[in-house]
């Protein structure tokens, strides 16, 4: 064992479950709560030496991880690879939550391969802390330890929701945006949001609203920004015929559409009928859903995120199989802190392969975790040259959202419940919606 | 930049063309030569660590190696990642030499795609340079910077070759392996090989001798053997009509055909026919011919080799892309030395997938520019865990093989000259040459 080897191994490992404020955005499924669960990870080796991670809170995920962390001290941060083998070992049907694998209709987080997604986003969780790590101490940026960085700015483009002004509880958090639930509204916060941001690209989270309506949103967003790359995502509400009716009606004026409707060989029909690019981050989820997408030919564009594929060098495999098969890349977001951010932008950063401007909640989150929460400038954020991820936990604030998460009965992601606080008739919509 | 990174920079950067000694192996093409070349990357970088690459030496390779070298003083070791697009600006139809990017049938080494090829080979060669520079920066094993080895050991396959007793030179070197041009050859050659490097499963090159003879010789091995794994390939010297009388007759012998027939949809339709798993280093030899590939089920077995298909890293996602298309992997040789070795045992390390046992031409070289050079034991290379790829460069070997390439004016390999040495007569096959 070298040197750096010895100062790599796992002292200690710590998993921080918090809450963070999240604004009324909605959704096909509902609408965000005012507080969503992260968890913040912290690997600290025997020098010392400190990395971070950052994913998912609800508490199935978060029972698997802190479950994980238990096994990894002892390892070493400079062999990341190996976590997919201690998964396999010690995540297995019997001895993780059954929320977590089985493998319902529409149970669209873990898709068809529940216990490969269940590996990934574990190893993905670690495999971050783990980079962090090695980069402090090898002394480099992570994107050195990918192989080096081929873009130095990461493209972002503005992520549009319809919104209300306010959740309907009486002590939730408020934001400045107000509400965004007509063609005016959401031209007017993309308007904002190209002011605060400088964003070059506009996505619109649709799905809310019948087509028509979300058509004319998306129409108003052309006009009032002809020059910008515009796309569109109902999360898969569609038949396939309102999915061709609405991709003719739109040709033009969006660079792609996203997950019109649900399923390989209904995206895959929707494209024939239409030769409407499709961009997907619900159809193909993970590497054994990949060759069904292309033999149908259901995708053009594949948005990862490292927090399911598997971590920083999977979403590298995954360009170059997206690259090998001539699919070109995007980027998924969930609300997210500086964290899984920062990794974000150092996988963007070393992901060979035509890459459209990422998805990213941040302008709509009011807290961080990190001392210096990224700025998006001209719509992009410089990929940091700093040792590891480039970013510093704020343990005030840490130890702040834990404490919430401590007082708060909030364990989970649930758009529909949320929805029902405004209106107790709301049900989980049935698929396709229209 | 950090301290890490200022130590990085490169500093100087030297290339040394070799020639090798090389037994009278026979092939589809004709006969190995008494010496082959081979080129030996140094990179320097300013605190004085130094990074190992070797890759092909013929002349028009050397050239583009020599050129592309002048390219890198100034830069980082720990960002191979840029070496693509170094590659892309510097290296263009226009400024390499024209039988590197010429695409004439049959021109087996460069393949479909000649630019793409061209760039594979010369980013590897220096890939494979700066991460063991990096290593030695760093203090770590390659591997930690491909994320951690994934294996232990590296199996190989004892590479079993009709052979001479000597070439025809009178002043050609001689080695200790004696002739093998018949079943009793092969079958001795093969025990040879087991005694004394433990070898657990066998290959054997044909495509010399008319497929009933070479039927006869992989009979013999398989009853001489027959719990040993045995893989046969003839480099494509067949139609599609002997491939497919061949594979089932040796259906059940072996595990499986490498190559019968050139071609992605002669190799399909040798599979459909007769359900025999096929192996490629030829039809498949660049992303950029995997999808047909796959859309035809071409092959069910891809040989990597770092050299050609882009470094360690492009190892990696090549293996991905087997993985997620179902294909299993093993890995190519071509006549090599120690920095080589090296850098495929690293490479295999830190390629997932289902790995067959890799091709090694190590048994074949008398001469090493390292100064321990490997033991295969029990079949397998232990994957190094010492700094960078963990060999030492024999400075006085690499002078002294230098040394013989400037005395001599062997520069290229071909084996259909070596063969003309003793028949003047011979010409190189057509293919399908049965
Ligand atoms: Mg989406
Ligand atoms: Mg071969």
């Amino acid at each position: 064992m070298t040197p750096a080897e010895r100062r790599s191994i796992i002292e200690s490992v710590s998993v921080t479950p918090i809450l963070i404020e999240d604004g009324p955005l909605l959704n096909m499924q509902g609408v965000h709560q005012p507080y969503t669960p992260r968890s913040i990870i912290e690997v600290v080796t025997v020098d010392g030496t400190t990395g971070l991670g950052e994913t998912y809170g609800d508490s199935a995920v978060l029972a698997v991880i802190e479950q994980f962390a238990t096994h990894l001290p002892g390892r070493s941060v400079l062999t990341p690879n190996d976590l997919w083998a201690l998964a396999a070992e010690v995540l297995r049907p019997d001895t993780v939550p059954a929320k977590l694998v089985e493998n319902a209709p529409g149970h669209n987080i873990f898709g068809d391969n529940s216990m490969l997604k269940l590996h990934s986003t574990v190893v993905s969780a670690f495999e971050v802390a783990f980079l962090d790590a090695s980069g402090h101490l090898l002394g480099v940026p992570v994107h050195a330890l990918l192989g080096g960085k081929v873009r130095d700015r990461i493209d972002f483009a503005a992520y549009l929701f319809y919104r209300w002004d306010a959740h309907p509880q009486p002590d939730a958090p408020v934001d400045e945006w107000g509400a965004a639930l007509d063609p005016e509204g959401i031209v007017a916060q993309a308007a904002r949001m190209i002011e605060l941001h400088g964003f070059r690209s506009l996505k619109l989270k649709g799905g809310v609203f019948p087509p028509d309506e979300e058509i004319a949103a998306v129409t108003a967003l052309h006009e009032a920004f002809p020059e910008l790359p515009l796309r569109f995502d109902p999360n898969g509400a569609w038949s396939v015929e309102t999915s061709i009716r609405v991709a003719r009606e739109l040709e033009g004026m969006i660079e792609y559409l996203e997950d019109p409707c649900l399923g390989r060989a209904e995206m895959a029909e929707v494209h024939a009928a239409t030769g409407m690019p499709l961009a997907t981050n619900m159809c193909v989820t993970d590497f054994g859903e990949f060759p069904e997408a292309v033999a149908l030919d259901s995708i053009q564009v594949l948005l990862t995120d490292h927090h399911y594929w598997g971590g920083l060098r999977a979403t590298q495999q995954l360009a170059a199989v997206c690259n090998t098969f001539g699919r070109s890349l995007s980027m998924h977001s969930n609300s997210h802190l500086g964290i899984s951010l920062a990794a974000m932008v150092q996988a963007a950063a070393c992901a060979e392969g035509d890459f459209h401007a990422c998805d990213t909640h941040r302008p709509w989150q009011t807290e961080d975790v990190i001392t210096r929460p990224h700025r998006i400038v001209d719509g992009a954020i410089e990929v940091s040259d700093a040792p590891g991820l480039g970013v510093e936990l704020d343990r005030a604030e840490l130890a702040r959202l834990h404490e919430r998460w401590k007082r708060s009965d909030v364990r989970d992601r649930d758009d529909v419940a949320a929805m029902q606080v405004k209106d107790p008739t709301f049900v989980k919509p049935a698929v396709p919606h229209w």
